[in-house]
């Protein structure tokens, strides 16, 4: 350890954890990207605010570049350190601090799991509605520098609509308590929907208050099997119209091909083109009877070719391990993966467009597409097929990735629904961002971290 | 018309409509506050985004301040006009733009009335769930520059919940469209979000797309009399838990001295410290059940002192007019009014030291309280002693400013729970945001405004 910055850095905090070891190194330096060579300078774990606050005072003092880092199970390489930086782990202050009966909040630690802050609101008899796949290994901290969403974003919205106050750390080094936990609150710019997505480019965040809210009634889990994407937006209208929904998934023939191979049951006969997983209230009779009659009238259009109902926990759970088994099974395939968001009105024609060019392009590649049809966010997986070489797949889903920028900016969407620009999508920044926004958000970032020294190179 | 500026920007844009008449400038120069003389340079009433953005840059180029003006029913002076400002008025941009089924979203120019928000989305079978007296008033770009509350909060939260997308004029005259309506966007910074509540001070908001709702089930409606502040968070808890609520209001004895004084009707015999309306679903005979249940178990603790349940919809407007008459029936008295906010959970011990240090301090002071205990917002209304001169009332008033503010500070409230700051509470401001948020907030504005003419010297 003969790095005269980092022996700084001990004399100011002598208790500071560091870790400089080569294992150390490569294991916080990386995300669940695998494209960068992790090449920290070294990892820092502080276990209080203070420290935090005295690693980015000493951050700006030798002008050392700090990656703050959560689960990193991030998917654009917010959390890479592949130049030399400092990780910032948030892994040891992972505590909850504090529950609010009145106020219905959970303050906690930014390095705690999403998995332990739901089991703290259960404890409590509420919930964190705010849930995805990577719950056991993903951060609050994470979650909160994405705006992370996931699979109940049509019941309760993204993380954004969850936090009531932020402790933070600034880039320029001050502890700021943003909103402190207050309902109403109009005076003057809230800078705590600013640091909510900044992906740890204005701050750190080290502890947040988060609302909690009653458990949802009883559900009940159907799929569906439709012809095609007009009448799977037809179903979407009417089960939103007649039902109080939970969730509305949807994946295409080629993903369940997958899932299956993986293992999981087929529940419906026959292939159809999409399928849908949707959740909805069912508190008594009366709601399974609407669910019934929404899905025969459904039937009668011509909208939907098949479905079946879950008649049990177990069934349930089979029928959303072909939605969520997706992820898991496409992983073999090494597939390059893509987030990206329309408006609602706007996926049919967005996603037959991208259809069809993929189809035309790129006739070799196997093209997964699934996603959240009631927050207009679509996921596409395209996988690696046996015979390209890795360095030739990555550039040709390079291309694959301009194509998709180019569509997405005529249809007025987003490079970006939930995963964050990062190092992955900082090229294309500009398909969903204006110059002009882009320049403001240059001068913010400025503002907030006059030094640079907070994930430079990422979002921008 | 001699000002050589306003001949400037005549010959920029030959067919915008400006006024200069004396009544005009006094009509358009100030808010529902009354404490500024109006004293604007002219009124600019622009028709179309592409006047709005040769306002905005012309301001720049000759250093006008300018004052976005919506339905001036502001209560902090945002949209005074004192010091020769332009006067920005967006009320011939009232128009519906566009109605989008899928998404659910309502596009409508910012010079539009919340009343005729309501009536669009009501048009279409759905609610745009803001809401609250100046409704008819009221613009949507005012509201979103305060981030407005309103009566329905606990349901619905506030103004930000309900935007999806922002077309604004920022100060340095660039047109940005933040967000397009999307439900998912982790790309960048949440521009969209720093605008809300921002008072006119980054950009002027010239159109905005909301996000639609359904309406609510059918609803009841219960008034309460409660022995004192303990026993109505009790009752607050029980009926949260137990009802599914859409507002929980309170407000004092005294308050409801003077509106029945006004001519509302009595509907609980005897004098009760505090009184609660609250509205809840009722959609069948199980929810009313429901509903008693709870009442009579906050009856039998000692919660509860007496209640009324509404057999009518006449006497259920009639409950609603108990607290929605108060502010009509305070106005003769002048009243001193604030509106401020703590977490739900300190609204009893900040009450309660409120009123110690008024008696204490003002015993020759009537003070009015009234609120929303779910969204831990209380206004505070002093009236004006007959026998006390005006000035020396707002002298004293000022005072009352500053004992709240310390006494907010110590409870970790805010100054504005929904007015905003504009010019009444600027000197208040360090009570609840902190030096180093305050100076990140400077240094945000002069990004968005780098000359700085966009509601100069309100805010901060």
């Amino acid at each position: 350890m003969t790095d005269a910055r980092l022996a700084e850095l001990i004399g100011r905090l002598p208790n500071l954890r560091l870790l400089t070891e080569p294992g150390d190194l490569e294991h916080y330096g990386r995300d669940w990207t695998r494209r960068w060579t992790p090449a920290p300078l070294a990892i820092a774990l502080p276990a209080s605010i203070d420290e935090v606050q005295a690693i980015i005072r000493w951050a700006n003092a030798h002008h050392v570049a700090i990656v703050p880092s959560g689960g990193r199970t991030g998917l654009s390489g917010g959390a890479v350190a592949a130049q030399g930086e400092l990780v910032l782990s948030l892994e040891r202050m992972n505590r909850v601090m504090a529950f609010d009966a009145v106020d219905r909040t959970l303050t906690v630690q930014s390095g705690i799991t999403l998995q332990a802050v739901h089991d703290a609101s259960h404890a409590h008899g509420l919930i964190y509605p705010v849930d995805f796949a990577a719950r056991g290994s993903c951060s609050i901290g994470g979650n909160i520098a994405t705006n992370a969403g996931g699979i109940r974003v049509i019941r309760y919205g993204n993380t954004r609509e969850w936090i009531a106050g932020l402790k933070v750390i600034a880039g320029n080094g001050e502890l700021l308590e943003l909103n402190r936990g207050l309902i109403k609150n109009s005076s003057g710019y809230d800078l705590r929907q600013l640091m909510i997505g900044s992906e740890g480019t204005l701050g750190v965040v080290v502890e947040a208050t988060l609302r909690l809210t009653d458990p949802p009634p009883p559900s009940q889990v159907m799929l569906l099997a439709l012809p095609d994407m007009d009448a799977l937006m037809q179903v979407f209208a009417v089960f939103r119209e007649k039902l109080s929904l939970q969730a509305f998934e949807f994946f295409t023939d080629v993903a369940q091909r997958h899932v299956l191979a993986h293992g999981a049951q087929r529940a419906i006969d026959g292939d159809y083109p999409y399928y849908v997983v949707t959740e909805f209230d069912a508190i008594d009779e009366q709601a399974m009877e609407a669910a019934l009659a929404a899905f025969e009238h459904c039937v009668e259009q011509g909208w939907a070719s098949d479905g079946v109902i879950a008649q049990s926990e177990a069934q349930a759970a089979a029928l959303w391990r072909l939605r969520e088994g997706i992820t898991e099974s496409l992983a073999p395939h090494r597939p390059y993966k893509n987030d990206i968001s329309v408006r609602i009105a706007a996926v049919p024609a967005f996603l037959q467009e991208m259809q069809e060019l993929l189809a035309r392009e790129y006739p070799h590649f196997d093209v997964v597409w699934f996603g959240h049809i009631g927050d207009g966010n679509l996921h596409i997986n395209v996988l690696k097929p046996d015979a390209l070489a890795d360095a030739e797949f990555i550039s040709q889903c390079e291309h694959v990735t301009k194509l998709l920028a180019e569509t997405l900016h005529r249809h007025g969407g987003s490079i970006s629904a939930e995963h964050g620009i990062g190092l992955v999508k900082r090229a294309y920044l500009e398909s969903t961002r204006s110059a002009a926004e882009i320049a403001l958000m240059r001068g913010v970032r400025q503002v907030f971290d006059p030094n640079g020294v907070l994930n430079p190179g990422k979002l921008f």
